[in-house]
């Protein structure tokens, strides 16, 4: 597969932990519109838990693959701004990321086989100032933008052999148990974990498995939420292809008391 | 009035009861973008309360009306995806809708006479897996790109009679008494009602009304918020066209410690 | 330098205190892009403390000079919608500004010396009907589409030789010590400051300097976040270029248990 052309016109979507309330969001776009005025931009979220790269990650991995081909992404959950952790474009054969190089495209990195990374260090391609606090607007910003100007990566960085990878994003497996853990909990308070990929065809296969959680039992895996009655609890393998706890009508972290990182185990019988 | 085209380029509406936080938005952003590249995306709200039928109706039904002839409206709050109910897409004189049957056009069903409601079962306008939890992503966002590219409802499904329509939403009335109930409070506090309609005009031609909710009485209709001093209630008809109570400069959520499905009387004395 | 000529295509921005919950900034899209489809619409924030100026005013002092030349800058922070308060526009060499005529561009006044002011007195460029409640969708809206369309200032509305300038965004000075306040606190915890402009070489110039915020005190002023411990607090001069109280890793508004409008003192020793 050859590598990815932008598409016309330009796909740019912004996932960040910034939430809405600050105008950051529309800096970024801001900006954006200055450099690249034909451009379209998609938030995905800004609600990543601040500073919370494996939520970033997942959250990043379950959204990309729904956008156009050629799509630059542009992911900022950052607490290393400003220190020495460098700045990075990656391009893979079907999309663009660019953010820091700090573990939040692992899971990119992981389904998208031919990719290459650049450190960016040409500054002629960020904002003239560049803040000790903001790369997302003075350096990941103006970088989209000439992306989607038709600027090639490497004209903006140098190759980059080993970008950094984020270790906290697989479960425990052994033979009779995997541990995982909630990645986190959307709208609904359904409670999505980081249990899936070749694990959900083992789990599906298996004919007897308990889903603990929240210090509950889940007894095996169903298709959708109304399989079970208005109020109950109910594993499945939702649309992000992970494995989700939730309550029919309900809300699976009230009802199990639980948060983000607590762990969820999946018991072979 | 001759059936409604789409504009150029393109408007589609969203309402759903996702949230901002997980993505979910985005990702129908994306395939959106993936299907039909020209096409401008408006968001109405992703905050309904989650699957809150009323409350998703009535907000789609304030909005609606501002938007260009033509527009393309997707609303998702559907608590029975994956299971009997019908996908569906909806033309009226002036728009589209498009999502479940399961009676969140209501509102609009009122008021746009001319409707035509068709089963959407022609899978070729979807995108080829469809997840039993997420039709907003699988079905509801390709089937508004097609609409957007011009394909007629005709092609993406087969006419429906008698699509569904929501009981709660009517106020109960009686001579001397109307009995509503709030539908939601809006950012400020302010409560909005079921009640509005005809009995708008029934309600301001009286000379004498008492408002009744939490347990206080409000007498008498004002203009605006100003009407009253700091910090008093005040009765109104807001830009919705519905009953709302407020608190000039204050919350009557607050105030009166009230909440959604709470009920508002109007008395005529 | 000349007026400012909007771009094509035309940039509009949006700031509110309406939140995002209640459809209210999906109708003020509905209505522009009704009026001017090729209109590109970016949030700055709809989540300004309801009804507070001064904070409002300084989300869009921080925000809108990252816009291209000529975007129209609709900020709609209201409580007089409905009463005497003026409905303005404001074009400076490299802006526009359209809202309610009460402070809430008193900082973008301070720093685009060419301003002029007009008073929007020609319903002919609003909606038909124009509510008590809502000049964002009637008045405000269909302004700022018709500036997109190249219809200038003058045209819509008399000049206004004294806009509102808002008293309370200074901070109090003296030779010893500046009294500022908190303007807002963002999704980080983070307490943004009244405190900048010429106030940061002053402070960054002095080699001994006291910030105390919440009762406690911070010693000097550091270039970023990691600058210190983690959980440790900070003072810097954030990409805002105001002063901001921080604790990396962690947040400041919880550590210091204090929220907008508290005070915070730099003490010169």
């Amino acid at each position: 597969m050859s590598d990815s052309a932008v598409p016309t016109p330009a796909v740019i979507s912004l996932l960040t932990d910034f939430g809405l309330d600050d105008g950051f969001v529309g800096i970024m776009r801001g900006v954006i519109a200055g450099l690249a005025p034909g451009a379209r931009v998609i938030d995905i979220t800004h609600k990543v838990k601040p500073q919370h790269l494996a939520q970033g990650a997942m959250l990043l991995r379950n959204a990309y693959p729904y956008f156009p081909r050629g799509t630059i992404h542009v992911a900022v959950v950052d607490p290393g701004v400003g220190g020495s952790r460098r700045p990075i474009v990656v391009r893979t054969p079907d999309h663009f990321f660019v953010g820091p190089d700090n573990g939040l495209f692992t899971l990119a990195y992981r389904h998208e086989p031919g990719f290459k990374a650049f450190h960016l260090d040409q500054p002629r391609y960020w904002r003239s100032e560049v803040s000790n606090t903001f790369h997302g607007r003075d350096i990941f910003a103006p970088v989209a933008a000439h992306l989607a100007l038709g600027v090639p990566p490497e004209e903006m960085g140098s190759p980059v052999e080993n970008p950094v990878h984020l270790r906290m994003l697989e479960p425990k497996v052994t033979d009779r148990k995997i541990i995982g853990k909630i990645i986190y909990a959307d709208n609904f308070g359904n409670l999505i974990t980081n249990i899936g990929g070749g694990l959900k065809e083992r789990i599906q296969a298996h004919d007897d498995v308990l889903i603990k959680a929240g210090g509950k039992s889940i007894l095996g895996i169903s298709l959708n939420y109304n399989s079970v009655e208005r109020g109950q609890l109910v594993a499945l393998f939702g649309s992000t292809g992970l494995l989700e706890v939730s309550v029919n009508f309900g809300s699976a972290m009230k009802s199990l008391q639980v948060n983000v990182d607590d762990s969820v185990e999946v018991i072979f019988r």
